[in-house]
Order: structure tokens, then sequence, then C-alpha cells
């Protein structure tokens, strides 16, 4: 019985790690089509937020099967509930990367600003590193690790603030960049809250590793000057 | 033994509302001294922002301590669930209200708009009886009232869309008004992301009810002309 549970738990796990580096390369072909104007590989991403949403469901619906008919108890008991609440994090980050979708979808070829798309691919890489080092500490029960990736998210919360000081700069210089502006924003904010769920998974890390229910902080409110 | 359970249910489900409830006020006094530029009552909502936090922590803690210890089943599973998977979304409204006090700390006395403040009053207005009603829905089991609250989500994104418009026309006349106009894009979209989670919320009402997972749509995406 426990063989199968455990079978059933390996399964499960590996699910859910895939959809969290399936996520990750969205977040990739989202802003590299946001920085392209690409509204073509756009759309094509739009199309695949159902793809995230069942397949995050499927393994809440496992996980809740396992959580009902096996009652798992001690460590089991803690990575059936980890991935419970950890897949939320995963899908939300889906979430985001679909929003940068539709700014890009909803671009129109308004003059752009090639210092902020260079911050935002800065951001891009940075978060991208940390889902996988956060999904790594999943995996290898790493506290310590996941405590590391919690802590740089304040690195992406600090160039949130300045491109946004830089676009308001950009726009009362040059009102026409208005509308490219809201898309700058809307897409900064997005991978900024990518980030907040970075630091919820890496509560779970150490909730599956340890036991504690400790909620480190992700939100990192800079005051802009 | 059931007693005992039945009995620690009922606290929990207390708790639950209880900090939905708080919540909501949360949202009024963020808007309210948005709109207001009180910095002074700002700050007093962002230093309650570890209270809701702590608070959810708390009955989370509570909600994994029944599911370990007495292992329902059947409703009682449901119900204990319910909490787990929604107390991450009341946490994620009192994180957007307290957001919304973020922008109103850093409001520079630039010149505003009563126009947009009239439709973020209105929004807020919605969002707030949409909160109460999923509340509603929650403690009576009343899945048809969740799905009808989830529905009424649209008119928050279209709102959202209608006022980001307007705020893109307006810095095209006037560029000064950039720094306040982009208080107004984050504080439409933060309180558009809180009319997702109210929906994420009638999703689990229909869980608790139902037993289904089912998603409903959170993310109508509205593309602007």
């Amino acid at each position: 019985m426990h063989e199968i549970f455990l079978d059933e738990l390996k399964k499960l796990n590996t699910s859910f790690m895939e959809l969290g580096v399936f996520v990750n390369d969205q977040i990739d072909l989202a802003t590299r089509a946001f920085v392209d104007h690409d509204k073509t590989v756009a759309k094509d991403l739009v199309k695949k937020h159902s793809q995230i949403q069942d397949e995050a469901t499927k393994i809440e619906e496992e996980a809740l099967k396992l959580m009902a008919l096996q009652q798992p108890v001690a460590t089991d008991f803690r990575v059936v509930i980890s991935i419970l609440k950890a897949i939320t994090d995963i899908e939300r980050i889906g979430e985001n990367s679909v929003s940068i979708s539709w700014e890009t979808i909803r671009l129109k070829g308004n003059p752009r600003s090639s210092e902020v798309e260079a911050i935002i691919s800065e951001m891009t890489h940075n978060v991208r590193r940390m889902l996988v080092q956060v999904l790594t500490a999943y995996v290898q029960d790493d506290e310590k690790m996941a405590r590391e990736v919690a802590a740089r998210d304040t690195e992406i919360d600090l160039a949130y603030v300045k491109v946004r000081q830089m676009i308001i700069d950009k726009i009362e210089k040059d009102p026409q960049k208005a509308v490219a502006s809201s898309s700058y924003f809307m897409v900064t904010r997005l991978l900024e809250r990518i980030g907040d769920h970075i630091v919820n998974l890496a509560s779970w890390v150490i909730y599956k590793t340890s036991g504690e229910l400790e909620k480190l902080e992700n939100e990192t409110e800079v005051q802009t000057k």
C-alpha cells in the first residue's frame, strides 16, 4: 500500500516539476515576444493559458486524491500539502506570463525605449534563474538554497522601482510614449509579481523540509524618492 | 472526538470569515486614503500588513493541524481543504490593498483626475460587494451565488480597461500628470487583481459544496481598441 502511495507521490512530484519548468519557458517566450513586438508568438502563448490551468488543476486533483485516500502522515503529508499549495504559485506565474503576452498584443507600434527593454530582459533573466533554483531547492529539500533565492527578490523589486522612475521621466519628456509606457509599467510589475510567487515557493520548500510555516517576506515595496 | 473536531472546525471557519471581513474593510480604507491623498492613513494601513499575514498563517497552521491529527473525510475534508486554499486568496487581497496604500505614500501632490478617481471609487464599491457576497456564499454553501459573483468579475475587468485608456489619453494631453498616472495604473490594476482573487474564492466555494475542482475563469483580459 505504502509503495503504491510512494509511486503516486513520485508521479505527482514529476508533474509538479514539469509544469514549473514549462512555466519558466513561458516567461522567457513572453518577454522575448514583448521586446520583439511579436504579436503572433504572443497570441500563441495566450492560447496556452488554459493548458497551464488544466495541468495545475490536474495536479491539485491528484494531490487531493492522495490526501483523501491515503491519509499520509509526517513527511509524506508535508510533501502532498506543499504541492497542493505551491501549485497555485506556479499557476499564477503562468498567468502573469500570459498577461505579459496580452501587453504585447495590445502594443500599437509606438515609440519604444531600448533602455527600459534592456532592464526588462535582465529582470526576466534573473526571475527565471530564481525559479529554476527554487525548483531545484524543492527537489533537493534544500532549505538554505530556498532562503537564498527568496532573499534575491529584493533585486527584482529594486529593478522594478528603478524602471518605473525611468518610465515616468520618459513620459514627461515625450508624452507620445504614454501608450508604450503603460505596457512597460505592466510588464515590469508582472515580473515583480513573478518574483513574489517565487518567494512563496521558497516558503513551501521550507515547510516541506522543516514542517514550519515560515512566510518569507515577498512584498518589499520600496518607496520611490 | 468528532464533536471536538466540529468545534475546532467551527472556530476555523469563524477565523477565516473574520479575516475576510477585515480585509474587505482594508480595501475600503486603502482606496479612500488614496483618493483623499491621506498618507497618514496609508502608512497606518501598511503597518497592518504583517497582522493580516500572521493571521492568515495562523489559520493555515490550524487547518494543517486539523488535517494531520483528525484526518477528516468527505464534507469535513473539503471544508478544511477549501479554507487551506482560500486563505491564500484572502491574504493576497490584503496584500493588494497594502500595495494601494504604498501608491498613496508615493504620491507627490501631482495634478489628479476626479474622473479617474470616480471610477476607482466605483470599482472599490463593486469589488467589496463581491467579496462580501462570496464570503456569504461560502458560509451558506451557495454554489449558485458563488457563480454569480464570479461572473461579475467581467465588469471589473471592463472598468480596468476603460480607465487605462482614459489615463493614456490624459497623459498624452498633459504629460505633467505622468507620475499620478502611474499610480492610477497600479491602483486600478490592483483592484482588478482583487476581483480575480474573488473569482478564486468562488471556485473554492464550489469545491467545498460539490467536491468538484472547477476553476472559474478569472483572467478576462480584454483587448483595448
